[in-house]
């Protein structure tokens, strides 16, 4: 069963709920009178004190064992507090990432992480977010030996801050299978290059944000030239069902939004402007996550990969290192 | 007098010579039997040791007074190299920044710097390249008050690295006039949110580069989109010229290139893949910087702001801090 937060989607509760309903999955929808988490109040300090939140109590059912996943289109700092909070980090994980399903023309989707969650990273962190990521699109997107590539600006070994440095020398030196194929630049991304890309919460933010404000200016730049004289307005109208399919096709709704790896339960992190059919499909990607066991899987990987955080190291570690 | 590399354009010396004749400008170029710095030399080491290099004898002409600026298509981290080694930083800043003029459709274009000359910097090296982007924005665009932000993954002050923060506390407290107007999110970029945004040179070359590449992607998928039916196809002639012009005005051969600041004489890095057209346009550029006296300006900027590295801390700092 997955528990479904009722607040956050833009359209409202209803949208959430008919979303649910459109996912044929066995959903709980945990909404009022559970209130919502504003965007603009402080994660951490809200997802341990705001008990009547519909994204505490559906992160709290996750957490015991009432729900086998969450998903939540509110704002991404809550779900991650609440989910850290009540589902918990993976034991030997570093830092939970926010990791991204970014739609690719013609092509099956590209995973960027971390879109987010940590602004700051060191390279043991970036190396994990490869393994979560690669497990993730094997496990519930099917591909087989994902490429897995770090964002930098260059394609050579030293190119990029010092932690991409180090964080690619630590990945090219894998023996347990993980495809990593070295850094791909900007240009790259939204080529398909590779089908997990690795980077900071800053950057990937950054990066995210950046292809969804260029293509829509693309879009309707072309859109206004279009129109802007009636020849081409004409032509318009005869392109427009083509286009429509493309937008189709690239509908941040299809892909089901982001999801939170490195906890003990899927967690899926719906756009906040989702349509009823955007929260199904995040339903949808949140209980394929649960049936491929995901979480099992990646528990593997990362301990025959070697890469998790050492019980000494985590004596003498930060709380939330 | 423009002092203008030979070599390093994909179009080879021809487009060169052409583009010098376009601008209607008094250049020279340093062409045959001068060679070309490849993009695979380390360019601190070629700098200094290939005399034999076009770009190492036109930044020398520039060092020594025979040409007011320095125009190259050629590899950006040779032109960078050749540059503080023979036309030297201004006094006072920390580190040149390479300023990409990055068109906006239907707008001005907007400045981002640092574009790929610092992988890691401090706070206050954002700070200088924020007063040397409004100053270049205000004097060669001629834009009144430029609006200064900085690239952030949200708009709070609060969001942020810890040197994006510091930056902007510093950036707020300003009082010589710089319009700072906080930080833009990826989104706004291509929105004309800004005249300067300011980064760091990992993050700025990555989101030049994706703006490059999901333009292009996009432009691409639509095109092939449009192809795909008979109809559509009959549509796509009837907008073909609109879109041609739209091309035109998004095109980076329109805007001259980069620019690299914080030197002492202005020197514009235009596209490797410049047309003589590219090439003019980029000397036009370098002119109108000599014209309108850039740099004196622009050090008078940054020391009315107090934002110059102090000789105190300049003697104890490692030599290229």
């Amino acid at each position: 069963m997955i528990a479904l937060d009722g607040h956050g989607a833009d359209g409202g509760v209803d949208v959430v709920i008919r979303g649910g309903e459109l996912s044929g999955l066995p959903v709980r929808v945990f909404g009022p009178p559970l209130t919502a988490i504003a965007n603009d109040e402080e994660p951490a300090r809200a997802a341990r004190s705001r008990t009547d939140a519909s994204i505490v109590a559906a992160a709290r059912a996750v957490g015991v064992g009432e729900a086998d996943a969450l998903v939540s289109a509110g704002p991404t700092g809550a779900t991650l507090a609440a989910a850290v909070l009540h589902i918990k980090r993976m034991r030997g994980v570093h830092r939970p990432a926010v990791a991204a399903v970014v739609p690719i023309p013609g092509g099956r989707p590209t995973l960027l992480l971390d879109a987010g969650a940590n602004v700051e990273v060191r390279p043991e962190h970036l190396v994990q977010f490869a393994y979560m990521g690669a497990q993730f699109m094997e496990a519930v997107h099917g591909v087989v030996r994902p490429r897995v590539a770090l964002l930098s600006n260059g394609e050579e070994a030293k190119k990029g801050t010092e932690d991409v440095v180090a964080a690619y020398a630590r990945l090219a030196e894998d023996s347990s299978g993980l495809n990593f194929v070295g850094n791909v630049e900007g240009t790259e991304v939204t080529r398909g290059a590779a089908d997990v890309i690795v980077t900071d919460g800053f950057t990937g933010n950054v990066a995210l944000k950046l292809m969804e404000g260029t293509a829509s200016t693309v879009t309707g730049a072309i859109r206004d030239a279009i129109k802007s004289s009636p020849l081409s307005a004409v032509g318009g109208l005869l392109i427009r069902g083509r286009v429509a399919k493309l937008r189709e096709q690239i509908d941040p709704n299809a892909t089901g939004g982001a999801i939170l790896l490195g906890v003990r339960k899927p967690v899926v992190i719906a756009h906040g402007k989702s349509s009823a059919e955007g929260i199904a499909n995040a339903v949808r990607m949140a209980q394929r996550a649960v049936d491929e066991q995901m979480v099992e899987k990646t528990a593997a990987l990362l301990e025959s990969a070697g890469v998790l955080r050492s019980v000494a190291a985590a004596s003498v570690a930060q709380p939330d290192d």
